[in-house]
């Protein structure tokens, strides 16, 4: 990639009425543009940057048995009616097609879904199936949450299991909660997940997994071992599970009761949640299988969702210093970027940029654009490509082949021959 | 891929209501399932197939300097009214935010792109730029066209290009040709342009490129040598082009003056257009650069389309026999399909399938379902893979590696090592 080509130019002040730090560095720093309140245009860094989060997520659905197809965005209302949730889900946009059909854009796929595996599901011997989707999605949100935006449009995965019991949507929710840690970390986040225990006491059928970040919308109590953690705002009504202390109105310290373990503060964002359907959808399609037994029974289901989008919004809150993002390698949109300085260092960047092309494929960078080598300092710091290659005159004196070469993650820099790079 | 896993199945019977083969084939071989009139879920063959197509173009338009954007599918009432075609579209799906921010879903995203572009384009040294992206689009169509069915929902690749002047936006115009026939020879279709001196002489703004296939929408003529065309219901008015023979009402033979040449006529489908938009957009935006000379000019701009899904159906229009599909290899959903019957077959295909895995990757499918070979059969044939091995007794006697080779496209057979394919 040549950035003499790139149409795009990073901006130096923050974009106006912006106040979280990661909208303000994506948009400076030539990731996304705002096109409305919550409704973003990704440029060419920041659509890499989506692809590679999206890509690693797509791998680990299918290491799971997922199958990914592509539901519409354009859904009837008619089977929106057929759940009642028409009238219900407030975050629905409405349309019409002609004067006559009523539609919504899809805000969650169950309505789709459902009666479409219905099809092809009729015995026992075609379950468990595991469908996913990476989609765009839409909700009509009325207000913001705090911290972390509620856009209106954003990318979103959701994977779909059907089984013959709850026991059996039981191990695989194990699989899956596996994998969503091992996803998460890959991308180098800390991911917790609510306390399992609780959610068996609950009536409510979604469950949170939070990611820790200082622009999160939620405080969360966790526990570093074993991944759990509990919300702020439910742990004094599950009095059984934790011990509270107080000070005033606020809580001092939450101990886990059954390890005695003392749990920590954070801000925390949600990334991941998890509708245990059970039978609501299954019984309002009409959907039964023919068990073992010959007996007819309702399909058992659960949803699984990732926030696509607001993954690449958690990553670059948690990665950045002072005024600048610093991508996780596997993230990153661009591995490397050249800098060259002088006319020598500008004939020797277009070879070392060769090199690393026959090396690194599509991952690197040369600025290329006819600017002071300060200006292009300024812009690799800010776009956080993993590694910078400076190659000038400074660097040539110390051999044909020595760049510059700093790892923006550790800040350590160093002479090295390209060669080894 | 095992298909014991997969979860949809073959319909025996053409889906109700549908007419036109590709429509019945795609349902029927597990590509797509109808949701509504013109809108489809992808299943997770259509989905490959699609993606593949989806590759073959995004890889070209890289290599004609395309930068890769995602532009959201809601846009501002507020910028389509700043061209006048808020109330000039009669296909946009037009919806709310809350009770007073009217938006539409985009059909075209000339409103987008000329604002985006201009927030970074100042002087003629930042021209020309070339974006393009591959999104989502929606019509609020209100009939269907004869043949092809226009959709509601559907994939589209769109590329603007921006420019000085009219010179180089021919200059481009003449790249971006070139490549888009590459790219459907790549896919195995034959793509025409219709005639383009006739563009110069009209008003019309839009420009259709066709591929012949019997289910397109259009009657054309055509010049095979030199892939230039003529859409029959404008070539009356092009008499100082062309000179028409009729019988009656009826055009019997068109011949084009310059070459003397007899075309020929066929049924085609439009699979890309091009939109000469000039100075539109970009005066209805003030969006002007400095150029050379010091003085303000508008920039020039084009549009480029493909119907990436509208591709999917052509293709399979194009290839399939009496009652089956048969894909290209650049656009097939897997390139093999392993058939085993009986033990020793069966056995025998876990060890193909494992080689065959290592050496292609994720191109290959393994029949392990429980069925009799002729449901297997009937099945592959309908899918249309490139390749189907047989592995049986019958096989395994002429050797221990020996399996039943089909190449679709041909109809040629043969007994092969399997480690030879």
């Amino acid at each position: 990639m040549r950035l003499s080509q790139l149409f795009v130019k990073t901006m130096k002040e923050a974009p106006a009425g912006e106040k979280s730090t990661n909208a303000i560095l994506l948009q400076r720093a030539w990731f996304i543009d705002k096109l409305l309140a919550w409704v973003y245009t990704y440029l060419p860094f920041g659509l890499r940057t989506l692809r590679k989060i999206e890509n690693i997520i797509r791998q680990w659905m299918n290491e799971i048995w997922g199958q990914e197809i592509y539901m519409p965005a354009l859904t009837p209302a008619s089977l929106w009616q057929q759940t009642w949730r028409w009238d219900e889900i407030d975050v629905l946009f409405k349309l019409q097609w002609m004067w006559w059909q009523d539609l919504a854009l899809w805000s969650t796929h169950e309505e789709i879904i459902t009666p479409l595996v219905k099809k092809y599901v009729k015995s026992y011997k075609d379950l468990p199936v595991y469908v996913y989707q990476i989609q765009t999605k839409f909700r009509n949100e009325k207000r913001a949450k705090s911290g972390i935006l509620r856009w209106r449009e954003f990318l979103m995965k959701d994977l779909y299991s059907f089984h013959t019991d709850v026991e059996d949507l039981d191990r695989y929710y194990d699989i899956v909660l596996n994998k969503y840690l091992e996803i998460f970390e890959k991308m180098g986040l800390e991911a917790y997940v609510v306390d399992a225990s609780w959610w068996d006491f609950s009536d409510k059928p979604s469950h949170e997994f939070q990611v820790l970040t200082d622009a999160g919308e939620d405080w969360i109590w966790y526990d570093q071992e074993t991944k759990t953690a509990v919300n702020e705002e439910d742990v004094e009504s599950l009095s059984d599970l934790y011990e509270v202390i107080k000070e005033g109105d606020d809580i001092k310290e939450v101990i886990k009761k059954d390890t005695g373990k003392r749990l920590v503060r954070s801000k925390a964002s949600e990334v991941w949640n998890i509708f245990k359907l059970y039978d609501k959808f299954s019984k309002a399609f009409d959907f039964k299988f023919v068990d073992k037994d010959g007996t007819e029974k309702y399909v058992q289901m659960w949803c699984y969702g990732i926030g696509v989008s607001r993954l690449m919004w958690v990553i670059a809150e948690k990665y950045h210093d002072e005024k600048w993002l610093k991508w996780p390698k596997s993230v990153a949109p661009y591995l490397f970027v050249i800098i060259p300085i002088g006319d020598n260092g500008k004939q020797k960047a277009e070879e070392i940029y060769r090199f690393l092309q026959e090396k690194y494929g599509d991952e690197v960078v040369i600025d290329d654009r006819d600017e002071r080598p300060g200006f292009k300092f300024k812009d690799a710091d800010l776009i956080g490509y993993p590694y910078q290659i400076v190659v000038s005159d400074k660097t040539l004196e110390q051999g044909e082949d020595i760049v510059e070469l700093t790892e923006r993650m550790t800040g350590q820099k160093g002479f090295v021959s390209y060669k080894e790079i």
